[in-house]
């Protein structure tokens, strides 16, 4: 394969959980800003909300972005020019998570080449309520994920990922066999195992029901967390569509008369 | 502002839309996709399909990529475990959609330090069908957006955004005057109209029903382009929840039972 600095600082990126007690400068932050907004996007259907409280912020790190789907920027420009949003929320979701997304990793990038670490934060989406609180959101504003960043106090391997013939598929999607299955659970296992990341960690999902624990830290790995995650976690689609009813968003309405 | 070698990259980043005929090697392919798959994830939940018919792929690029939501592979990995999926559908696709996009724009900031372009093509979510049977999809897997890949063959100046202050909100999300939105929406219309942007590509959006046509290229730019698409488009929820369900995702169903 081909390779240059920024290949390498893609291929060697990996999420910090532990950072410096240091502040991010001025210049630095607006570089992340500007690097994450230039990102693709449908729409500009992305924004950032910051949180400079380090004591606060999760890792205690020195910035938190929460990362937002915003229709609101959107449907004040429409109104400004005598329109109204038509497309379903479920479609503008669709393209204002991605929007966010494109941003999200720009800044995740650009923080690489700063020297910078960062974790995304999966759960808030879950929180919105709270973040909305939290941070005065208007409705049509709905935080996504968000991403811890600040200098790192760690300097973990690269994570495992799938084999490329379990990811990438020419012109065709294969039928997996057992085989396949197989080999891209061992790779994630061994690979976790090896750098002993769960024990390190010190963390493995607990099990739910009647399911009797058998695993330890010698061989709890990827695809078992995977596992217990997936199949114990967030159930009721009330648990998203909630908190993204609260927000304004009606996955299921149709746009125009009712839609804002 | 900071800058660096991968922070000017970002900045300078634009959608090519004319390609050079001229293929990609493996050596870069491969690249792109570890790059691409080394993102961040919640799941591994992203997969490519990629077609190198470049007489069929838009803009004659050499390559397309289509991004995809894919629970699949995790339900195969899973089922291997003896345990099923219970997290709900709209929760897989919110986390799925987030690892597709990290992955995507992976791969186009890769794609941009080998010199090759590249540009986003939404409309792949409500085309999810025809790329179901062009590329025989199991269920559980739905393309999010497709991203064309090559040698530009044009080299247009990176685009306008908003200002940093209509985008990036400290501690609390402001109330945004009027001044605020009109300041906006100068610096979109006029950052576009100064580079001609529609008039280069010859495309204004059609309006519908009563309202008449008052705009030309002298004065139709990104805010009337904006509210012509998301005022008059793909208003039925359906557009998108019907494509979803027949790849297997019904995102107002909870999970468990009659999940996967």
């Amino acid at each position: 394969m081909k390779t240059n600095d920024t290949i390498e600082l893609l291929l060697n990126r990996k999420s910090i959980r532990k950072y410096e007690d240091r502040q991010v400068d001025e210049d630095t932050l607006e570089s992340l800003a500007r690097a994450a907004f230039q990102a693709p996007f449908a729409a500009q259907l992305g924004s950032l909300l910051l949180s400079r409280d380090s004591e606060k912020n999760p890792f205690s790190a020195p910035l938190l972005f929460t990362v937002c789907v915003d229709c609101h920027r959107l449907e004040l420009i429409m109104r400004a020019r005598g329109w109204k949003m038509k497309t379903s929320d479920a479609a503008m979701l669709l393209f204002g998570v991605q929007d966010a997304c494109y941003m999200a990793e720009n800044l995740v990038v650009a923080a690489e080449s700063l020297g910078l670490g960062s974790c995304y934060l999966g759960m808030a989406p879950f929180a919105a309520d709270r973040i909305a609180e939290d941070y005065s959101l208007p409705e049509r504003v709905f935080p996504v994920v968000q991403l811890a960043v600040g200098y790192p106090a760690e300097d973990p391997p690269p994570r495992p990922r799938y084999p490329l013939s379990f990811s990438l598929f020419e012109d065709s999607y294969p039928e997996l066999e057992e085989e396949d299955v197989r080999e891209a659970m061992r790779v994630m296992d061994e690979g976790y195992l090896a750098q002993d990341y769960y024990r390190r960690a010190d963390y493995m999902v607990e099990l739910e029901g009647e399911r009797e624990e058998t695993f330890d830290f010698d061989d709890y790995s990827w695809t078992e967390h995977m596992c217990r995650k997936w199949g114990q976690w967030h159930a009721a689609a009330e648990n998203l569509l909630g908190p993204l009813r609260r927000r304004g968003f009606e996955v299921t309405r149709d746009g125009g008369e009712e839609g804002s």
